[in-house]
């Protein structure tokens, strides 16, 4: 039997705040004792490629090469291509650099030769520089659909094209039921974990597709080890992405709070530590009500610095829990 | 029956002097007059795409977007999306302007809609405003192989990646036997023509693969028009392209009057008059021997003027034979 090693930190994350997270993370723990396991519902079919976005933010995040300005896409990004596609008529709304093609065109002849998804993702990794583990949740495709006044639309559709303006009735994520948790991560998870790190990602969007995969909720309570959830929510305020709109289109309060709850609700006895933002520090006791560890902290990353910060925050939160 | 229109001329074209004396037709007469097919022989499956070199030739330059600095491609183009497919450890050989791609992407994005080749080119045509059509002269797949030391490479391979290096044992056009000439084509011809002028492409491989086309030698020389053919070499130098050393190593002299020879060894009786620069002036009487009509001229076009000039004497040339 292998010895465990308790080392080992596995975070969740899709999204932007995620990735930034997951930077500070990498900053902190050698590639050994992270993995980052990535959202894959946010996928998308466009112009003949499977554009991984999730995983993309990861991969430019921790090898370096993102975009800090917009906030999404490659450093010293242009936009040739997309102008000369304009011309040509050709479907412009998904916002395609000339260096993020790269990705994209590398990724389809891969996955096109046969590769995995994960597969793709290491030689990704690889060829950027990103010397942590970033995996996709599952090589099986699964597409997270918005069903909302338009009828039925891919995330992507309904978060860039559409600008998240049509009211959303609810949320499916295609695929999930065949979908198997890659291998590796419960792999990751079976060896022995300090912490599992709920990046402040999207709850319904990021998280739940991976914490819907059979099986990954059980093997992560079976670790017993601290599962740290971290609000995305700052003072009644997405950072980024469309939660908060979503969030009160489904019934759920634009909070800190509504996101503790909706953990709590949707995966009872997961979670053992919240997270949360100084502005909502006047939350932190009905947050604690909810049979959570808390910890108030400034979880706006506007810095590498202040993502190394939080990384850290999270990561001495962890070990004094487990020094109890 | 339909009254024929004597009006109209088809060129034959590959490669970039062909593009150039398209240009220069397309100068000199309306759209409605010219009808230029186009090699696809050179056409070829990489990262994914479906990639048309001689179309594109066209398609830019007759659009006027054409790289005429380069020679290929389009002008302002950049190179982020191939440095950063370096970084990947892609495949770089073929050099894909971030520009270029547009026209890449959004064929393939067609063609796996299930549009035919010819139907893709009409929509690029509209959108890069070139207003002369540009007919595939197939819409089946048909891909010239180099037979070399190194066994059989992809025209592009032979030329770009391997540098025209290789030894050549032969040619082959795979697909051609079951390749259909381009109906609209065959239906240009039938409507009577004015004259076909043979662009100056290399003879075996831009040309080539278009009269192999079952049909398309009878189809023309029911038309008792002329067809003038502009030779490709000057000088004994083939301006762009592995003419040269080709010919000499299937055991053709590398001149005009090698040209000459071997359209009328291979197609008997379909040309009617040569066009050869000044600079081979010594050869006129002998390709006159070859019972071709002969005609000197600049054939170089390295400017705009250039290509007009030479299109305006090749149409001058067709008038007087016609007039006889």
């Amino acid at each position: 039997m292998r010895e465990k090693n308790k080392e080992r930190v596995l975070a969740l994350s899709g999204g932007v705040g995620g990735s930034k997270l997951a930077f500070g993370l990498s900053k902190m723990l050698p590639p050994d004792q992270l993995t980052i396991l990535a959202n894959t519902g946010d996928d998308f079919e466009h112009l003949g490629f499977t554009i991984c976005p999730d995983i993309d933010s990861l991969l430019y995040s921790l090898s370096g090469i993102n975009n800090s300005k917009l906030g999404w896409g490659q450093k010293g990004e242009t936009w040739n291509f997309l102008s000369a596609l304009e011309r040509l008529g050709g479907e412009t709304w998904f916002k395609l650099g000339d260096r993020d093609l790269a990705t994209h065109i590398f990724r389809a002849a891969k996955l096109k030769e046969g590769l995995s998804l994960s597969e793709v993702t290491m030689l990704l990794a690889d060829g950027m520089g990103a010397s942590h583990r970033i995996l996709p949740m599952t090589d099986q495709p699964v597409r997270t659909m918005i069903h909302c006044e338009l009828g039925s639309l891919s995330f992507q559709n309904y978060f860039v094209k559409e600008r998240c303006e049509p009211k959303v009735k609810n949320i499916k994520f295609e695929g999930i039921e065949s979908a198997i948790l890659n291998p590796a991560a419960l792999d990751f998870i079976e060896q022995g974990l300090k912490a599992v790190i709920i990046c402040p990602s999207n709850p319904f969007l990021s998280i739940d597709p991976i914490l819907s995969l059979d099986g990954v909720v059980d093997a992560i309570k079976k670790q017993g080890c601290p599962v740290v959830a971290v609000s995305n929510i700052i003072g009644g305020a997405a950072l980024k992405g469309p939660a908060a709109k979503l969030m009160s289109e489904l019934g759920i309060a634009e909070s800190a709070l509504g996101v503790a709850k909706y953990y709590q609700e949707r995966y009872p006895g997961l979670l053992t530590d919240f997270v949360l933002d100084q502005k909502d520090k006047h939350l932190e006791n009905d947050i604690a009500m909810l049979d959570l560890s808390t910890s108030v902290t400034q979880t706006l990353m506007n810095s590498s610095e202040r993502k190394k910060k939080l990384a850290a925050d999270i990561l001495n939160l962890v070990s004094k829990a487990l020094s109890f």
